[in-house]
């Protein structure tokens, strides 16, 4: 089994990396990008003895994965 | 408009980092976590003067926001 997390900064919290990312597409050409905001995207995989719970990874997320004082993050659990 | 774009790193390509989060997750007491992946999640909005196509959007990608040597990206386009 599989777990999918995405991790975003916050609204209104700022994002170094997405602008410059966003200075620089501007730079190579492309035009009319807005913001641009740069995540973390987690594959875990689970074996039979993990719990399977979606507040598992949640928990995990709060524990590790995340900083929940800038950070949102969103579970989802694929085949 | 807003792309949703996800990179990868592709398989067989070593993830120091994604090792470090299976190992810090075994050490807080999360048993039966597998191999861990971790791949960057970046939003793009886009203006009305921005070509809104997905090539366009691959062409970023390849350019700029995904090292298609060693990565695997994906292209998601959403309202």
């Amino acid at each position: 089994m599989k777990a999918k997390v995405h991790v975003t900064l916050k609204n209104g919290v700022l994002d170094p990396q997405g602008k410059a990312v966003e200075h620089a597409l501007g730079t190579l050409g492309f035009a009319g990008v807005g913001e641009v905001r740069i995540g973390k995207y987690i594959e875990l995989e689970l074996n039979d003895d993990a719990e399977k719970s979606k507040e598992n990874i949640e928990n995990m997320c709060k524990k590790l994965l995340a900083n929940t004082v800038i950070e949102n993050f969103d579970v989802e659990i694929v085949e």
